[in-house]
């Protein structure tokens, strides 16, 4: 094995629309994250169109610098795609024509009653020396080839194809070349800032190379990437990121809302189903944003009950009974009609839980006292009120999405809170 | 100026988190369009990290095979942002300190009540022979430099400093190299499968080179992408896409909803504005999707009354006031409860126009009769009402989103309609 420091990875995605404005490579992500799970880094990702010169040129510059290339796009029966004739040019390698392969191509055209166009053929040759791998959702087989002094992959272009290509051919010869064992988690927060997350943990940043934190902010939530590795054993590569997740999760406490990927919207979700209570939903400026994101988790009619969507002060007074009195007295992005809109759906829908969001989303309707940004969120349960001012950051869309991110997360909270209490008096 | 086929652009991004599973380079797809704009195309991307070694061999190649080269990222005062150096050290020249430059920076740190870190004077470093370019919005200055054999663009990575700076101080240089006139338009498209527009416009696709026309297809929206360059003027580029816009308008009529960008639920604003028209919505699956898209546009408050997510039959009951017989005979999902819902909730908001949406998005309560997918969307005005039955394919996602295009294209055929017949009653 080389030394790690020497061994260079490349991924190469040909396709000349991945040269315009409207198309991104995103196989790319899914390829590097199976990768550095062998232990093995990516060097260099190089997009180039289906110009013979240009792709020869790439395919070159690739060999001389990277040991293991792996190619996607190119391998489709049409004139553009020459990915497989290039890699051969460049290789000086035959291509040579595979019976099988043409059968199995002819076959799956006969499965779905048609006959398969002349142009197909092509797909079923091979490079020489190669290993052709087997496409369960397309025609374009994928390839394998050692050269000795490179390992080339070639794989189609379409995600649902070059999927489980890669994890069911491509997987097991890399793990020959394994490189360490890794272990891998997310932790998801929400309700503090990166640079409070940042003070809390600082100290727990790990010196050791083996071990990663990366922290990631979204608007509303924070991610944290923990990933660890060890040449020894999986047991040691699991063991030190247990130790850093535990540290990490005694500082932060219950602002972590998930280690094992969910949305905040499905843990809210559990977390209803487990305590059996079931939710409602009063919006103003999220507009319907916090009941799409609570119905976006399928089974979720087990306990989100209703939304109302109440943009007009007509709409909050009739839709769930908030007073004309207290919206003219305090507004209507004020913590009295938050409230009232949570108690309102709460007894409309006759849920466990209510939710009542009102602010402004902007960008126009802010004044100095009321600014853009401005959301009060109100949670009713059967025995108690809360509600919470917020001042948001950002567009109309961050602001809506942290506005739903700050609910959910009160009904996380609420939920949690209730549970304890609940062991609490047994 | 060189043959176009020869000249060849190269956008290199610099930065080793984009060699990571968590960060995507999107600032190409920006520089593309921009460059397109100018009649030029990129014939290489590349993307590498922070290892000097790396990145000095991706100059290399890039300098070897582009005229021009656009690095962005690396240009940062920490010890791994090494683009800079790069470029002097591979292009054989010094970096010379610029007095100038480090006053700009550490004024820019002074306004923040700040005092200048020592790192950060490295930015005020240019290449021999490079013009500095002015960063509005930070402190790493861009750099642009003509050899002779390479034009090089030196660009910070966040794309809030690399946009302005790139309009203002690359765009002007670039001008000067413009290949032709270009004009660009974007048709949107709604009710129609991608299939049934090629067989609608396959005698359209342009033969000219100069012409370009693709299709990109998206649940519930095809988008036609047209481009026209003119090496002659910016006159011919435009007429040549006008021409090519109205063949293609007249084939495919009001099924194009937006020639000017806009989103659907911007064109349904408009509308609705335009028609002194209200809206308001019951959503059973689509569960505040619809209500969340129509409050993403600013002032929807005008014409958006009031939503109802009526996901469980007691809601649709007590807050629609459907029927429970209805229900019973006919089931939660029918066109007779979606017209209920519809008509419900427009008598509940006082709206014009009342939507009622209830259909099945998986990827459980699918039968034989009614499998997943199916939705009945309803409308209700003043004097009708109209449903349709629709069967969307994909997972929950796409089901939601396909139900709620279609939900708001209904309102906006509607409006149309309307619109024509008051007009035709003149």
């Amino acid at each position: 094995m080389k030394a790690k420091k020497d061994f260079k990875i490349e991924i190469m995605a040909v396709g000349s629309e991945l040269l315009t404005p409207y198309f991104q490579d995103t196989n790319s992500l899914f390829l590097t994250e199976r990768l550095n799970d062998l232990g093995m880094e990516v060097s260099y990702k190089t997009i180039v169109g289906d110009d013979w010169d240009d792709l020869a040129l790439c395919i070159k510059q690739a060999l001389s610098r990277a040991h293991i290339i792996i190619a996607m796009g190119g391998l489709g029966p049409t004139k553009d795609d020459r990915t497989r004739e290039a890699f051969a040019t460049v290789l000086e390698r035959k291509l040579i024509f595979n019976k099988e392969l043409l059968q199995r191509i002819e076959e799956r055209f006969k499965r779905r009653g048609l006959s398969m166009p002349e142009v197909n053929k092509k797909q079923s040759y091979v490079i020489e020396g190669a290993e052709s791998l087997k496409n369960r959702n397309g025609t374009a087989p994928g390839l394998w080839l050692d050269t000795g002094s490179n390992k080339i992959v070639l794989l189609p272009g379409p995600p649902h194809e070059l999927k489980p290509m890669f994890e069911e051919s491509v997987m097991p010869h890399l793990q020959k070349h394994k490189m360490d064992y890794k272990a891998r988690k997310l932790l998801k927060i929400t309700g503090l800032t990166e640079s409070k997350i940042e003070t809390l943990i600082l100290d727990l940043y790990p010196d050791d190379p083996d071990l990663r934190l990366t922290t990631l902010a979204h608007p509303g939530q924070i991610e944290i990437h923990l990933s660890s590795h060890s040449i020894k054993s999986q047991e040691q590569a699991d063991k030190r990121l247990q130790k850093l997740e535990k540290d990490i999760l005694e500082r932060l406490k219950e602002n972590v809302f998930s280690t094992t990927g969910e949305e905040l919207e499905e843990v809210v979700g559990n977390l209803l189903r487990q305590n059996k209570k079931t939710l409602a939903v009063a919006e103003s400026c999220t507009g319907g944003l916090i009941g799409n994101r609570l119905t976006d988790v399928p089974g979720s009619s087990d306990y989100f009950l209703q939304g109302v969507v109440a943009y007009s002060n007509q709409a909050k007074i009739n839709a769930l009974g908030v007073s004309p009195e207290l919206i003219e007295k305090h507004g209507a992005v004020s913590a009295q009609v938050a409230e009232a809109m949570s108690q309102g759906i709460r007894e409309k829908a006759h849920s466990s839980l209510g939710i009542g969001v009102t602010g402004i989303a902007g960008p126009a309707g802010g004044t100095r006292e009321k600014p853009v940004g401005l959301v009060y969120i109100a949670l009713a349960w059967d025995k108690g009120l809360e509600s919470i001012k917020n001042i948001f950051l950002g567009n109309r869309d961050k602001i809506k999405y942290q506005s739903s991110q700050k609910a959910l997360d009160m009904v996380r909270r609420h939920l949690i809170k209730y549970e304890k209490k609940k062991t609490g008096m047994k």
